[in-house]
């Protein structure tokens, strides 16, 4: 059995789901919301992230970790700005020492439910499919579950870890 | 007297440097340079940043630091790439409970040459008259160093520390 932390990051929230793979099964372990206070400055906002992120690994003590590569916008400055709590969400973990993969959208999408443009309704849908345990989550969970089902099926296709 | 990190992000390099500053009066203490290694994945590099950040804070106890504000480029990916490191660059000194100042790169500039459009060889030229204990340094370095004499400036006008 491998348990596997997702992470969907945002500087405003941040998605975490964690589950565990044992061959083709999985289960739903725990998932939740990273918020931001507004009020404070980004390095500040930044560090919730770090301290959200390191509570969830000390807690669930996954094994590998997976971050979805986040939409690049056609503004660099919003780029930039999501690169930044995107570079928090992928040190912390390997920090931690473990495993960082990075899967893009579309690779998601497909993973979940067999096609890369899948509506958001559909992924939140397949999630409760394949993670009947997860109850009535938001998006960002949803997403964040998603990466991680999509670490388990390529890491077990390359190999990357045991089973 | 306050101790200033400087930094000046990014995912090859990551300039840093160290002043002490009392009144008007500046000193050098120590500047480097945080390479990461090509051959490893994103999040590695960025934990290689993270541990080099984590090394001069701990070494040089600055007790309040200051980081660029990035370039934006135009390309959106690269805008990401950056933000990534540079979010470590705020993290790493706001979750040791030091300070983070954001400077952006004319106010720095005009800080150390009194222009805001200043050559790159004038800026490297300013810091060796302002810091001679400095020595023969590279551009990262200089501009990690330039940041941090813009904090004592600005941080002393704002009274954000006391010397």
């Amino acid at each position: 059995m491998t348990r596997i932390l997702g992470i969907d990051p945002g500087l405003t929230k941040t998605g975490w789901g964690v589950i565990d793979v044992a061959g083709n099964r999985l289960a739903y372990v725990a998932s939740g919301l990273i918020k931001t206070t507004l009020a404070l400055t980004i390095p500040e906002r930044l560090k919730q992230i770090d301290e959200g992120l390191q509570e969830v690994i000390a807690q669930f003590k996954p094994e590998t970790s997976a971050v979805e590569e986040t939409f690049v916008n056609k503004n660099p400055l919003a780029a930039l700005k999501l690169g930044q709590a995107r570079g928090v969400a992928l040190v912390v973990p390997a920090r931690l020492g473990l495993s960082v993969g990075e899967y893009p959208a579309n690779l998601i999408k497909k993973s979940i439910v067999g096609a890369g443009h899948a509506a958001k309704e559909q992924m939140g849908m397949m999630i409760r499919v394949l993670l009947p345990a997860c109850g009535d989550i938001g998006e960002d969970e949803a997403d964040a579950l998603a990466v991680a089902i999509t670490h388990a099926h390529h890491a077990q296709a390359k190999k990357v870890y045991g089973t």
